[in-house]
């Protein structure tokens, strides 16, 4: 697969955290691809055309197919280059189960964390304690299933679909920090999650994903502004 | 799969469409399953140990290992059991997308219908707007990815996630249509989803795991009395 004649076009917006997982997976696997960036202020023809039902990025185009919603797109993308690069699942049945249980617990977590963009100092509070909490049963679910000694393992060659969740969900979290004023991890609360995060944004291919320092901070300013929740 | 000294135990709740999809897609697989009710008014200390996350049923306990979330489960009784009963999700990555994408949208109709269940009527007016709505989507959607002749082939042979997330989501509509007042699918509107759904419905597969008339009527009722949405 990934001969001379597949095309593979990512229809994304650069902040978009739905966009980068589909973008990081697209990394790691070694997959060319397009990047078509979309103004969500005036969505283009062709986005509206490969996403009538939600009108949204991301959008990954495989020799002209369309297909949406993040998950999803991970998931065929492990199913139609399973030689490539690294498995983004497990093999086993059941740790397949696992993998895709936690990647949606890692969403509701991403959800909580919109709600930190609130210049409500109480409902800030609130929805940090409820991030810390969410963050302690992912912490206890990974140590469970999939990091028994405690320690966090991160290298190029293993990262699958937690991975790429964590990182992009969690990635920012020292800017979120400087905007928001709060501790996004905790250390001391989560210190596998702690180690997991910072191990995974040092990686080359989080770099290289990772959207500019100053758009970010200039962005997570225009939503606080505008009392805008992710 | 599925020898003699196979368990699979399905922990439930009788009125609960997601465990419906479960054991839908374990009478369609042809699974011998037990068969255990949860008390959600007093959850049984099993049910805890088994789901500490999220607390709620279904949980599939598969050899001793339990897992959660409908939609995980599925998952996993299709790459456990691929050659027992038919397919749930197609081979081609490209239809296993459409597939997943679809079954995720079927669960927003589903998060829809709750809204029925209220005593505000200019709510539920609004509520069954947007059910027409993405009901209207989900048939567009139908006709260009799985029912090009513009009508659904239903047989026992051919049971796959979507099916199961269409027969669960909307088999009561009979019943809702009674309790509620209001035309819950609307033939002239969707005439696809509606000749679908009720072949689906007459599906003997379908009717076993249906709960009783009356007992459905009776929760409505009483979820409608104290004012609770699913």
């Amino acid at each position: 697969m990934a001969e001379g004649n597949e095309k593979v076009v990512l229809h994304g917006m650069w902040g978009s955290p739905y966009v980068k997982r589909v973008e990081l997976a697209l990394k790691i696997k070694g997959i060319p691809f397009e990047y078509v960036e979309e103004d969500l202020s005036n969505k283009s023809p062709l986005l509206l055309q490969y996403n009538p039902v939600h009108k949204k990025v991301p959008v990954l185009v495989h020799n002209g197919k369309p297909m949406c919603e993040s998950l999803v797109i991970l998931e065929y993308i492990d199913e139609t280059w399973p030689n490539l690069g690294p498995q983004l699942l497990p093999k086993d049945p059941y740790q397949r189960a696992q993998v895709r249980f936690w990647a949606s617990y890692i969403q509701e977590l991403l959800d909580k964390l919109g709600k930190l963009i609130t210049n409500d100092k109480e409902a800030q509070k609130k929805a940090i304690e409820e991030i810390y909490e969410k963050q302690k049963i992912l912490e206890d679910g990974m140590k469970e299933f999939f990091f028994p000694t405690g320690q966090p393992e991160v290298s190029v060659e293993k990262l699958g679909i937690l991975e790429i969740m964590v990182a992009v969900t969690l990635g920012a979290f020292k800017i979120q920090e400087e905007v928001f004023g709060v501790k996004v991890i905790d250390p001391e609360k989560n210190p596998l999650l702690f180690s997991w995060v910072n191990a995974l944004i040092e990686l080359p291919v989080v770099k290289e994903i990772a959207p500019p320092r100053e758009k970010v901070i200039a962005l997570f300013e225009f939503l606080l502004q505008r009392g805008i929740k992710l």
